[in-house]
């Protein structure tokens, strides 16, 4: 065993001997590619570093000791501006150029090079002064927040949130406000392409009305479901083998990714080959932890989904924020929270948990994973009340990037919006409006994506149970991989091929509405509260 | 928690918009820096992009998906690449000549340029059409290495080290031979500054002489250290925690570094604030992951006490491999297969090993650590038998790179040296000339490193020794901090400031001789085999 040593030395002295110096990632015979061909070089080759940042993002939450901290972000900051450099060069300009004259209308092909358009327009249209400026003011604003937000005062983190919004306008100028929008758009577009708020206003308005009075008469009712499961305390060495064991049911593949802890759930990883989910537990309620390891699962499935050929383009890449939370929100609430699932779950459940988990009907098991309860923090709440949560928000940052209202009115329109939304008075700015991270990060446009994606998820498992009638009788035997498959054809493969709204009405023959959502919501759980 | 989301996505956005786009990593105003500073900042630039690739290394040793191989050596290439980019330009080797006309003579800063020159000069002396061929012929000689390796079928392999030595004659010259030395001396340059080989036989020819005769004596004696220990099944859920217990007693800093497990144990990471150690475990031998344990840990402390102020110089970089091995060598055997280290430790076995571990004398455990045994495969040799595997590849190395053996004859000479220098009979080319990696890696000049490193590390020990009077007695109470401290001040905080002889004589008062290796290894085997 004395020889066990510079193995590591020796192999990194060959990782550099070995990978020629002049070769790029990507090679092709210079006078055999044609416009397109170089293009998607280019494209990989930029797509490259970030998927080597991605890794390194992933092991900074879940692996990395606290030392390596300080070179961690110069690492990550050199990634990005190599990306940035590569990727908005004249070079990367022209050969976008060329290969839109080469491509058919309507192919894959056009699809890929539109979206490289759509990114390199983005990327070359901010002047380097205000990319300087946002970097330099967020991080410092996003410390005066976490600072704020610990002793619960919003005038510290005010004069930040200000400069904040300020610049944010002065991007989507730079952007471009479509034709006919708004202010807003322009920054919710870099999330959510095509996204306007006259749209996203179209869809909540309805969806408001009809939650708050839902969630009135599920209040009001006497009959609740049980929460005695979420009361149970089940060890975490018995929670995480039962974590990856439905992750690895419901059809994510581990020789092509991971799971494991981190403080905040996220799905990260390089790409669709090599996919890094996080969970984290609690002992006292298995439910947290499931909910985080399905919605993550749902995540990873779509990366693992997309198609491997077009690695590092446009057609390998999700379609959009709204999109991948469809597919998180699918997992974690359609499967994970039916009736069919705890079905199947029910008998295996003392057996891969213990005794803890022994006695729980499943009329039991599937009331604890459906209780609705109001509350003034988005991240804890439940799947009928979130939506309120991100309506409060979507009306607040549409104004303030609008200049339809002022920074400092944000805790008081805060407090009314959630006594008449979510119908909760907020009790300080800690667990009110300085509960986010968001815009203390310049993230404006962000918020809407989670109901979207609420929604496409709801409107998606509508249409794969109308074209696989027996969907629901194959879950509660556990047959998770039709729903698989089904998402696998119809949105995972396509990559960016389709923007969002065409895609969902490539996959379900309408553009998204509320209605499938409360139709499942309202199915759900009117049962169980006895209405 | 149906919010635990997107908030991955959130970061990834946020990383690249925060991180601003034109921003060198260690930013200096233009006009304040002096040429020394720029030379600084153009080497932590570089270096940045190593220490990536380290991580990604690292990653793919201990948690990438199997999935993720394909792309991993695309990140991996790119990185090296953009690293040779930089580091060899144009203007990276004017910063250098600036700089080299800006420093005191013999200061820290001088050494660091002088360093900076030697690896500039080294990666440019290369013409790329050399780099490509050595890439891509030792690419395909792994695999036909491995292929015949399998097979014993030593004619599979033959055409491709005939053409690996062919290039890295080459390559050497491309080098230059240094005045008065051989072909060999430009390879072994590379991974040991200033190595000659006419040095290494000066060292080699005594020290095997005395070791045969030595080992020859153990072997004939009828007393042996009892081997029941090594017998014991521990588990490795028991294993591992005590693995972590010593590597913390011995001083690894788990605030700045992680052990994980691999197939092969090694060090690697980022740099001396994140140090990535891993080890493997036999159920059946808890002295296997104990030697790899603090052999690994003597590498990761080594890495750890590099002065963090001159990360990403040559300054905060390791001198060499020998010196490197040196650092794990001495605290996997000096320490941890020495009676005080037992005594410590026999008390607190059982507690932390289970019942298994019970029932051991301190002259059983100390016996097991210390097995003598002749073999034909170097990996699994002991510390005595170790370095005469070691001789075996440098004599033929030298020769083969020298023009004085041609491959064709490599299966006999190997057996016939394998006869006279350690004493076996080799049974088949599988465990005879086809078992390491190294040279169908191309690495030539390589393996000296490993018994070089063996004996500073006994020359060292003997300095510490000579230094810290009440060294032994404070191992045996599990006071390890004086000698790492000793180790820091006098060997680690001066990164590659000294080249491996000078640092020697300064740490010693002498140069580098097998004697205290000698008279180490006869004062510890020799009452334990009765002589």
């Amino acid at each position: 065993m004395t020889g066990s040593s510079s193995w590591r030395a020796l192999r990194r002295w060959l990782a550099e001997a070995v990978e020629s110096r002049d070769r790029p990632a990507f090679p092709r015979l210079a006078d055999m590619s044609t416009a397109f061909d170089r293009v998607i070089d280019a494209s990989r080759e930029a797509s490259l570093l970030e998927s080597t940042a991605s890794i390194l993002g992933w092991d900074q939450e879940t692996m990395m000791p606290v030392g390596g901290i300080e070179l961690r972000s110069k690492q990550l900051a050199q990634l990005a501006r190599m990306r940035h450099e590569l990727f908005t060069s004249k070079a990367m300009g022209d050969m976008i150029g060329s290969a839109e004259g080469s491509v058919e209308r309507g192919s894959a092909e056009a699809a890929l090079v539109r979206e490289l358009r759509r990114d390199y327009d983005r990327d070359t249209k901010l002047p380097s002064t205000l990319v300087e400026e946002l970097a330099s003011v967020s991080s410092s604003a996003q410390h005066e927040w976490a600072e704020a937000r610990k002793a619960s005062d919003f005038n510290r983190f005010r004069p930040w949130l200000e400069r904040l919004v300020h610049l944010n306008r002065e991007k989507a100028r730079c952007y471009g406000i479509p034709a006919g929008g708004e202010t807003w758009d322009a920054l919710a577009d870099g999330f959510e392409p095509g996204c306007r708020a006259a749209d996203v206003e179209r869809v909540f308005r309805p969806l408001r009305e009809q939650l708050t009075g839902f969630i009135d008469r599920l209040m009001a009712s006497p009959t609740k479901p049980s929460n005695r499961f979420n009361e149970t305390a089940i060890g975490i060495d018995r929670q995480e083998p039962f974590m990856r064991l439905v992750a690895e049911a419901i059809g994510f593949d581990f020789s092509r990714g991971r799971l494991d802890r981190s403080t905040h759930p996220f799905c990260g990883g390089s790409h669709c080959n090599d996919v890094r989910m996080t969970t984290r537990y609690l002992e006292t309620c298995v439910n947290d932890a499931l909910g985080s390891t399905m919605h993550e699962a749902g995540h990873g499935m779509y990366e693992q989904g997309l198609p491997s050929s077009w690695i590092g383009t446009p057609l390998g890449q999700a379609v959009s924020l709204g999109i991948h939370e469809s597919q998180s929100r699918l997992w974690e609430n359609q499967v994970g929270r039916s009736r069919a699932f705890w079905s199947w779950m029910a008998p295996k459940l003392p057996e891969l948990l213990g005794d803890a988990a022994r006695g729980f009907s499943l009329d039991e098991l599937y009331g604890a994973a459906n209780i609705v309860e109001r509350g003034f923090i988005r991240v804890e709440a439940d799947e009928a009340t979130y939506n309120l949560h991100v309506m409060v928000r979507f009306e607040i940052e549409r104004k303030l990037i609008g200049g339809q209202m002022e920074v400092a009115d944000l805790p008081s329109t805060w407090n009314r919006l959630y006594r008449e939304i979510v119908g909760v008075e907020v009790p300080d700015d800690r667990r009110g409006c300085l509960q986010d991270v968001h815009w203390s990060m310049g993230a404006f446009g962000y918020f809407p994506t989670y109901t979207l994606g609420t929604l496409y998820a709801a409107q998606f498992f509508e249409a794969a149970t109308k074209a696989m009638p027996g969907l629901e009788a194959g879950l509660a035997r556990g047959e998770f991989k039709p729903l698989l498959t089904w998402l696998n054809s119809n949105i995972h493969a396509h990559g960016r091929r389709y923007l969002p709204g065409e895609l969902c009405e490539r996959v379900t023959g309408k553009p998204l509405s509320s209605e499938p959502y409360l139709a499942y919501l309202k199915g759900k759980l009117s049962p169980l509260y006895g209405l």
